[in-house]
């Protein structure tokens, strides 16, 4: 919603009733967008939370180390008082570590990654499982111990009113970031706790390319599993190291409205987040780029 | 088999014996090493005829760029000459243009493919399926394109004992090279068309993240539908543009005897390709980096 009394008469204020949605308001539903904190990462909390009031943006996933730096509590303040919905928390997980004093350390950030999601005010606490440890092939193996962290987490996790969001990551992160690649096998894992514990993430730039996903969707949505809706597009050439690659939504190649409408009837009322990370776009004026990527949802999603 | 007197004598001659099998020998099956010339591009036809016959390997996979500059018949001739058995032919496809124009040159030089493959003595033509035409984001309907042309091309392909070989691509080509992204979309497309006329290619570079993949390689398997497995392994960083970022068997995250012996247990007794494209293996003196590959294959895929 607008809370800038200047926003409500400045040139932004026709783009803003797009994007503006009291919580709870019948015309929500998927088309609440939300900016991930990381498309915009040259905006310090403060400048974000002023961007998206002026332009009317209701919804951001924010990340732990800004949040950090700028303080648990401070950043609660900084986004209620801007009428903010924090969507997201990103992100915590790695929980592949072999090792026992790895893995316990691991498992220690994710709960304090649990209170700072907590703290913060959101619902939704992103994971991104892990990759291979040094020298490890066995990718099953390491979705057993993932299995086994969540057994820990997720009760502690839902004491505090937060669900762990299992995001499946491209293929192509399979060794290094995340083993877990599809979202089915990311069902498989949140299906061995309640819904209202582990849920998953459906992030278009990582699932696109899957003629199995959009069943996986209607699955999700059957058990009340879809804790957060992403976006990004698919370009390439890829960059080195490829994490970067992500796209500004319409220069790729993905059909956003086929995903957006398949979340939206598998039942998901939640935001839709959009999280670039992009060179380029970090290199703009990170105002521009948020209403660049607020027009561009409009242009391509809705 | 060896071929050379000199290599017989040769501090090669060890070495050789665990690459070399008479074609139908009993011991053969899925140990039978093939070189995929691409992995040495740095070699001549006649250099690699030459390399593969001092250190006893048997089977050689080429391309249609280097087959085509030779001359097919003296690329037979050489071959032969040499003992060598040529696994396949790498590679036609591309199949996806939706333009008329577009997609009957594409089959005109399918067929030209068909011919060379029939004209250096192979049976398995490799098919990379093509990604979407400039800004098309229908990967289904591409995907139906394919299905149209290998109706059309599979019983030429046949007709001279050619078979058309689709190689699923890991999912971070379906955009530019390759729509069909998984072994178990590469045989739905394949069992459209009798098991003679249309296989699979089995590339542990393009699957292993999959947990699909095992039970995709039964059904191939079962169905008669393995036209070839091929090796390569999966090194992060990526580069930039992803294509190059195969790495030598040994240096990433592959379990390759998990995978080589779900093939042999699928009933696979054809040959094992190496196909790497790396530039650092490219830099380095050919037939080096050929008596490498064989020894990485004898200590990580036997």
């Amino acid at each position: 919603m607008t809370v800038s009394s200047e926003s409500s008469e400045s040139s932004e204020s026709s783009e803003s009733s797009e994007f503006s949605d009291s919580p709870g308001s019948p015309g929500g539903g998927t088309a609440r967008f939300s900016i991930n904190q990381e498309t915009v990462r040259q905006l310090s909390l403060p400048e974000l939370a002023e961007a998206c009031a002026s332009l009317g943006v209701g919804g951001v996933g924010l990340w732990r180390a800004p949040v950090q730096k700028y303080g648990v509590e401070a950043t609660a303040r900084l986004v209620r008082d801007a009428g903010l919905t924090v969507t997201s928390l990103c992100r915590s997980g790695f929980l592949t570590a072999a090792d026992p004093a790895a893995r316990r350390a691991a498992l220690d950030d994710n709960r304090a990654a649990v209170d700072e999601a907590a703290g913060v005010g959101t619902d939704t606490l992103v994971l991104v499982s892990g990759g291979l440890p040094d020298g490890d092939r066995d990718l099953y193996g390491a979705r057993e111990r993932i299995a086994d962290a969540l057994a820990e987490l997720a009760p502690y996790a839902a004491e505090r009113g937060v669900r762990l969001a299992i995001e499946p990551l491209h293929p192509m992160f399979a060794s290094d970031r995340c083993v877990v690649s599809t979202l089915g096998q990311a069902l498989d894992l949140a299906e061995r706790f309640p819904a209202e514990q582990v849920g998953v993430v459906v992030d278009t730039y990582h699932i696109w390319w899957d003629d199995r996903a959009p069943a996986q969707i209607d699955r999700a949505g059957e058990g009340g599993r879809i804790a957060a809706f992403q976006l990004a597009d698919w370009c390439t050439p890829l960059p080195a190291g490829v994490l970067l690659g992500r796209g500004q939504l319409g220069d790729g190649s993905i059909d956003f409205r086929f995903w957006h409408d398949r979340v939206a009837a598998a039942g998901y009322t939640g935001w839709t987040e959009v999280e670039i990370f992009n060179e380029a776009l970090w290199d703009r004026d990170g105002r521009e780029a948020l209403a660049e990527t607020a027009e561009r949802f409009r242009a391509h999603v809705l």
